[in-house]
């Protein structure tokens, strides 16, 4: 990770693009390419298993979910915030929000909800 | 991002998650998390400084982005690829479509244009 | 469409809020509504049978995308120009890019592709 | 208005793009819709004169927004719910949470926020 934002920061400050870096900018450059990974299943009901038997779909969609994330550990790099950190907690979160109660009291299989936020 | 990687896993599997795991839904979860983002940079101008500052906006903040980029771990863990792998690719294409010309010819302090996708 | 039109300018004129009106304000209030409609239908297949049975969810949708058309007329509003006529006219080049062939030939069966952009 | 549903309801029926109109993938279509409207303001902070001044933006701006639109007036078609009396009710709505309390004891100046929704 560490290694990737190193050549993100370098990557941008060459380019002089910090200025263009506003919260706000970055928000919708996450939203913008969340939208053209959504295209690639907007009119079709593919599995997994099919994306990843499809070579070019599936590169155009690793790119696609790469650019995403790109520009969320650009924005946590000018936040000054530790992703990794971030991250766990937020999976600590759902593991509360969520307890697994073991596989005889399953609850989740009926409620057919997974959101995570 | 293994230890992230595997502690995700665990989290679906043990609620029987997978099945609403699509790619269709995880995409629309990716752009979902991105608009709740942007919400926080719709009506204002701050710039990072102002946010950093901002302990209670600032974690909001974080959260928002974890969400995404959890959203997307699990879209590369149901592809079966690399996401450093991606992510570098990806980085690389955008070295070589802007190259660094140096200080003095850098060209893109004018073009007002830093996408990187 | 004239009246809900007068009826928006009133309501944002008397309130002064035509300085946060920005196009790059209003795009994003467009997707951050969208995104919210996006939720309704995030984890569930439902048609639309099912929502319009739905009391509450039908008049939660309906809301959701009311907002989306309210910005979307005041974007109109701000550029100037004339909402029917752009529908129409999109609506135009839509029927020539793909043009309907009479029953016999129609080729949209099996082309898994409505994309009206 | 009813002129336009018209107009798109036999673009969708001869077509036979029904089967694709689910309210997921409608939803979906406003969303990426949307974000290619955010596209053309993603680094710029051009307001609504300079739009106007560029004949070509201008077109493609109302091109988007047009797109946004139509798969709006098609959900609302599959709902079965009156569009004019969608919006008019969430103006309404809009009115009273922002009342006007005339020029002078107008508070919305000083608040930031223009959140219709």
């Amino acid at each position: 990770m560490e290694e990737i934002i190193r050549r993100l920061e370098k990557l941008v400050k060459e380019r002089e693009w910090e200025k263009y870096h506003t919260p706000k900018n970055l928000a919708m450059s996450i939203a913008i390419e969340a939208a053209e990974l959504m295209e690639h299943f907007q009119w079709n009901e593919e599995d997994f298993p099919d994306v990843r038997k499809n070579v070019e779909k599936r590169r155009e969609v690793e790119e696609e979910l790469a650019d995403v994330m790109i520009y969320c550990l650009l924005f946590f790099y000018y936040l000054g915030s530790d992703v990794k950190v971030a991250i766990m907690d937020k999976i600590q979160q759902n593991e509360k929000k969520y307890p697994y109660l073991g596989k005889k009291q399953n609850i989740y299989k009926k409620e057919g909800n997974s959101n995570m936020s």
